[in-house]
């Protein structure tokens, strides 16, 4: 009863639709860019300001997408998955637009941030023990007394081309990037993100940006397959192994994975505060990162930046010496 | 020799021909919004975002404006100004852009910040004692003995009419606002907005906000004249006493003025930080700090905020506890 996804695979059709599906729910974020920041690197930067979505994350894109493409029937029984993050957050403002129940189920130790951040969408939580293992059980037993879709916050096909639209949008207004880096983590943003960009621009280049500290994509990548490994980076959103789905189209549609440091990371966000003055959370800076490490060579070309998202603690910044 | 204004008032059509000349030289700022500012609030709050302008404050638009009105003969002597704060940065930046010296006169205990915003935009700083009197004195110097124009950071028609062309700006993509909340310092800003507001909108109301501890406009704004006022709000940038031309132009276009107190521009900022997912500076906040005192009836209404500038010491936040 599980529904994983409607589609078998990402064409730039399908980000096409998805864009005319959900422009009127979302925002059409701002690309900034920073003289000084331009200046530093060398080159155009151009960032496409994910933090100032919906929801403060991307994520808006992709669960409402999933959920406005849903039959009529389908949708009538309601929503349902297992993300604690920001995919939770935005698959309930996105049921709550439909106007049907989103059904989340959240480890018992979730942060109470996260907790509001869905609660304030009216998302229907259950808890349970924060293990995967309990975690696929619960959703399972949801899924079935339900009847609820389960949307995959990355192994989705719809989720994934929704996340292209903020690559289709940028596109639009900078047709001539030569680069685009984008963060990976299970790898929904950067499929939909490669997708678009490899088609809307022949010769534009997609590269993938993960921490060093969660370089599951990076070994991916070069193996052929999935391969897990230990996260233990500040950058959250970027703890998820890659999909496996998303994984295929990364093979076909990324030129390379770069990795960059928890410093770069750490420093990446408080100049992308500086400068731009947006609040961007660590897994938004990775892509800066990459700049501001010389992983990626500029070289007085122009880089569109993926900025994913801008939900952070205020009360606890990175640069802060902890008391 | 002080060249402090090329007209003598401010009209629309000064404010539509400022646009025209900088829009290319500065960012049109983005409008963002947020669904839960706007239930807290039960109204729609547009945020015009300053912030996110060029030196990280609407202050590039006036600055610019002035630099590029000099006729070539009188530009090429160069501008000079003696602001410490924003309005600094954005004469530097100006007079880059059009290739010309700018000349800042600076108290020697300037903090370093401000001191390298000057500085990387190449300003030729002048220090002086940190006194008014010193400031005159050696701004006056430097015209006599340079020959630059001297560029007002508030009194001065060309700056207000670059001022004015956020709201311009504003009231194009929201041309039906109820209302627009306009923080005032030395008036540049209100002036202008006020002025493009009212003639782009017969029926629109502009509030100026003030602090509490600062309350200069205030009470000027009532006895029809400039009234000195003892100034101590962490809202920097708005210190300043109100100018003379600028309360006259208050005092015609402006409908009211409310104040906020010092917690509620602390709490205002932080809420645009988490919900707007922007840096605000103290300053910045104050419009939207008469929302959350309920010092403005929105009740269904529409209004349209000015977010004026989003340089801050990010070691420093006002909501963390000193050291």
């Amino acid at each position: 009863m599980r529904l994983s996804s409607m589609s078998s695979t990402l064409t730039i059709a399908a980000i096409r639709e998805a864009h005319a599906r959900i422009a009127s729910r979302i925002i059409r974020t701002p690309v900034l860019s920073s003289e000084q920041l331009d200046q530093d690197a060398g080159g155009t930067l151009r960032f496409k300001c994910e933090n100032l979505q919906a929801i403060g994350a991307f994520k808006a894109r992709g669960a409402t997408n999933a959920v406005f493409a849903l039959p009529d029937e389908v949708a009538a029984r309601g929503v349902a998955t297992h993300s604690s993050g920001n995919h939770a957050a935005a698959l309930a403002r996105a049921a709550r637009l439909r106007g049907i129940p989103a059904y989340i189920v959240m480890p018992s130790n979730s942060p109470q941030q996260k907790i509001r951040n869905v609660q304030r969408h009216g998302g229907l939580i259950t808890f349970c023990e924060p293990t995967q293992s309990a975690r696929e059980r619960t959703s399972a037993q949801i899924v079935e007394q339900t009847g609820a879709a389960f949307i995959h916050p990355y192994e989705n096909f719809e989720v994934m081309a929704g996340q292209g639209t903020a690559a289709l949008e940028l596109l639009d207004v900078f047709p001539q990037l030569d680069l685009i880096l984008c963060p990976v983590g299970g790898g929904g943003l950067l499929a939909g993100t490669a997708v678009a960009a490899r088609a809307l621009s022949p010769t534009i280049q997609v590269i993938a940006v993960e921490p060093e500290q969660a370089d599951d994509a990076f070994r991916s990548f070069h193996a052929g397959q999935v391969v897990p490994q230990t996260a233990r980076t500040i950058a959250d959103g970027l703890r998820t192994l890659v999909g496996e789905p998303n994984l295929r189209l990364m093979r076909e549609y990324v030129h390379d994975v770069v990795t960059v440091s928890e410093a770069s990371i750490i420093a990446a966000m408080r100049r992308l505060w500086e400068e731009l003055k947006v609040v961007v959370e660590p897994s938004g800076a990775v892509a800066y990162a990459a700049i501001l490490e010389g992983r990626v060579k500029l070289a007085g070309r122009s880089a569109g930046l993926l900025v994913t998202g801008g939900n952070v603690d205020l009360d606890r910044l990175p640069w802060q010496v902890s008391p």
